[in-house]
């Protein structure tokens, strides 16, 4: 089946990579006709994009787990949407998909990309187009591989999580719940905080923007606030930002204490790409400890397990999720990805591109 | 048997802790007569002292993975020497014994230290009293369960060690290349590279000191080395010396890397405590990788297996070790303990305290 003719698709591309937060001098809107999809490909109609952190990552010039987006390249992104033409017979006309569509309202998926599985299938009965964005998606695999396979879990240890409110913290606190370990989140201010404590079942939360008393910094409040309730210390600390919660967790990590690096979202802008290295990284060797970065990627060949098994949990109602959906489309985009910066959005971001 | 009567001991305990390198003020020399060993117990005349970098930590107030050395305590040392009087049937007047003496020329040991396996006799068929302090002693203990149980060293990888012509990194790489691996080691001074090569049979080995090509500094400079001769990246980097060498070297690992984190020797000495953090940690996250910290002392209940195992490779010249022996007794322990942190030794150094 071919496109209505017509249609114009909406992008937004990279035009100059950023010093430090991205501005709208990193951006350029574009627009093209929507195109019939070649042989063996897919047009697909985006719904919804995930915005991540990593896209900061992704910005950047050189080396990484991806390469950059290149100069003038629609801006890379996750995101759900529906098909409206398909010219291969492992897609029909109303499939619900998930992919890599990048930031545009028509995704043409050549046959390479149908090929290598860049496109899949989504159950939208199992979870919302947000929720295959979030739970169900990348945020929701990263929290359960980073977890179970390099966190390595036993019931009764203690786990904490930074950015606990956000995508991939909601999803580790509660997984670590539900194997029986006891769940600390640190997130920032006291409706994320109450939310992840009365909502999300962790056993208590941090916040980490709440003002010191008089005397100490922030970060003394926040090692005060990891002593207090882990009376026993930290045996995992998944961590999505890095910099000064960092440390205070390291200063507060057990013996054969495990550290996930999953991002440091607090480090992404700094000008000119200087990271803040973890101070008291010498608590890895006085407990015996070991930090271990993950890239959810890796695991792409078991996401059908972790998949089933966070439905599950979802159906039964012992998993939540929050996802904080923007709309305005893809012109809303380089307001909206501020937000995860600034701390701003409260679950998973979304930017709802069209509604069905 | 009974001490003979009249022997003074030479003591050097802890006299105020340092805030950077000791100095003189943080000394005090003591004497006290010899006494005979509490029934249990056996007196021993320490032959050689162990000069670590880890007595800097000791020396520090706060939890570690050993409690600090107590203000007019005998300051702590490795040690080896010779049964003088015995109290107890597990130990006769004459054997060789190595454990913790202390920096004092005579050690009563407790029975509870007895006990406790303080003290073992040591086999100086197998080396000398200063190789039982070398690569039969604590750094070669270090070098073995840290390189095989943390690093897990597979046939064909490359390992970089730092300190490489030091106590731990000498019998580190010469593992290294007994077990197949591409050994590099950072090192400082043409001199001890040279040994590194030449005589133990590493690689390649950089010199962390040589002046830097003009506009680029030191750690470029190492950076460059590691480029150059670890074309496919590093596998395994154990790492004695943290700083900057450590994030030259974190930049250049590759996918599922192992950081064997065994010291931080650049770091001990900063003024405040203050340690320069990892900047380049995040290469842990985009490389799968992770850095993992040892205390020897854990394996010592395997220390029979690692001994057997590299005096074997000794007695069949496989392996070769160089140790850097001070003389002048206890009174010379404050100027060599400093050698360590300039560098100025060459090969484990070893304080003389007595010949037999």
């Amino acid at each position: 089946m071919s496109p209505p003719a017509g249609l114009v698709n909406h992008q937004v591309r990279l035009a100059a990579r950023p010093g430090g937060l991205p501005t709208a001098a990193n951006w350029q809107f574009t627009e093209e006709p929507v195109a019939e999809p070649p042989d063996g490909g897919v047009l697909v109609r985006v719904l919804a994009l995930s915005l991540d952190p990593a896209m900061r990552g992704w910005m950047n010039e050189g080396r990484s787990y991806i390469p950059p987006v290149g100069l003038g390249e629609v801006m890379r992104a996750g995101g759900v949407g529906v098909v409206v033409a398909s010219k291969t017979p492992a897609f029909a006309v109303g499939d619900r998909v998930s992919g890599t569509p990048g930031v545009q309202e028509y995704w043409t998926v050549t046959p390479d990309e149908v090929k290598r599985s860049g496109l899949v299938k989504i159950d939208t009965r199992l979870g919302t187009p947000s929720q295959w964005l979030n739970v169900l998606g990348m945020p929701g695999m990263t929290a359960y591989f980073g977890l179970k396979e390099v966190g390595r879990p036993k019931a009764g240890e203690t786990l904490v999580v930074s950015g606990a409110a956000g995508a991939v913290g909601q999803t580790v606190g509660q997984l670590a719940k539900i194997l029986g370990l006891r769940a600390v989140g640190i997130a920032g201010g006291p409706a994320k905080c109450e939310w992840v404590v009365n909502e999300l079942g962790f056993d208590a939360c941090i916040d980490y923007k709440q003002p010191a008393p008089a005397g100490v910094t922030r970060w003394d409040a926040v090692r005060e606030g990891l002593k207090q309730h882990c009376p026993n210390g930290i045996d995992i600390y998944f961590d999505n930002v890095g910099g000064d919660i960092l440390d205070a967790a390291l200063a507060r990590i057990r013996r054969g204490a495990r550290i996930v690096i999953c991002g440091a979202i607090s480090q992404y802008n700094n000008e000119g790409g200087a990271i803040a290295g973890p101070k008291n990284y010498l608590s890895l060797l006085v407990n015996r400890a070991r930090m271990e970065g993950m890239v959810v990627f890796d695991y792409a060949a078991r996401y059908p397990e972790a998949i089933a098994e966070l439905a599950g949990h979802l159906r039964q109602g012992r998993l939540k999720s929050r996802e904080d959906v923007v709309t305005g489309g893809v012109h809303a985009f380089p307001a909206a990805l501020l937000e995860l910066f600034n701390g701003g959005n409260f679950g998973k971001l979304v930017l709802e591109v069209a509604r069905e």
